[in-house]
């Protein structure tokens, strides 16, 4: 095994992900969403943190937002949240952040999505820590907003974490706690 | 080691809690700590979930709440969220659950409690499943709002959780975050 020289960040999808009719849209951006999981991947020692969405005025409102905490009122106010904030970044597609990836690290970033369902190619966590720790490239993850991330997306992913099994049958995680949970899995100590 | 008959609930405590100068308050519930919580403790088999406050117009609130899930338009809506809806429950106090618990089981509950920083008494997650897969007794974790639980509550708690280390020295995780985090250590397949 070679040293793990492997990155990671984490994207939020807002588009294009399924709305409970199954049809493709765009969602909001919401502030917690980006607050606690700044927070997460912050702990979780990841390089960036990327808000997904082609709306305008949602690209307005989040860059809005991460000024507030990392040069206005906010970061004085509070340090820790300055640092989290520090890794946020909000990009109109997800070609975007893999054009920023290989622009800075000569290669294309792997890509890791989660889904509620099983997969042919689905990899288990542990399966997927071996295969980070043994690499050095860097992996993007990616979490989809609504009822998920268009299929498409999963399909084109070079790895689908299994589902998170809990210990009932009921499997309806929030996007913030489904991040946290596999955040830890991946990368706790 | 006999078959694991132990059950286990949480309770989201705000009061008494500290705010950020370290003086004791009562902190305000939040919507999205029902819910997010609520998914998280029915995702993992938690019998209840309790919502620990004094206050009477957050007593209300959290009822209403509960009730438009549970009985009321959102119940039709979403049977899902109902199903998260249907374990939670509010208290006025933590002695409200230990006498509930013991009225129900004929004991009263171990009270597990999680914090920011490590004690004499820590205990690691491994151990505490291994505790709890020994035990039938009922499991009350106990998690704090605002800057965290009154010292006296920890110092009183049977079990004192290992503060949860990502990968970095940073550890400012939303309580929402560090619920899903602990409850996927203890309680995942």
């Amino acid at each position: 095994m070679t040293k793990n020289t492997s990155t990671a960040s984490i994207a939020l999808v807002h588009y294009p992900v399924y709305n409970r009719r199954k049809e493709v849209i765009a969602s909001a951006v919401t502030n917690l969403d980006i607050h606690d999981i700044a927070r997460c991947a912050r702990t979780y020692g990841l390089e960036r943190y990327y808000i997904v969405t082609p709306l305008e005025e949602q690209v307005t409102l989040v860059k809005k937002i991460i000024k507030h905490w990392t040069d206005g009122y906010g970061a004085s106010y509070n340090d820790d949240r300055k640092k989290a904030l520090d890794i946020v970044d909000v990009k109109e597609d997800i070609d975007a952040i893999k054009s920023e990836v290989e622009k800075k690290n000569g290669k294309k970033p792997k890509i890791i999505v989660t889904a509620a369902k099983k997969y042919v190619k689905s990899i288990s966590y542990s399966s997927m820590r071996e295969v980070m720790a043994d690499s050095d490239d860097h992996y993007v993850m990616l979490f989809g907003t609504g009822w998920g991330l268009e299929r498409a997306i999963i399909e084109d992913a070079d790895y689908v974490l299994e589902p998170i099994s809990g210990s009932t049958d009921y499997n309806h995680l929030s996007v913030r706690s489904a991040v946290a949970i596999i955040l830890d899995r991946l990368f706790s100590q």
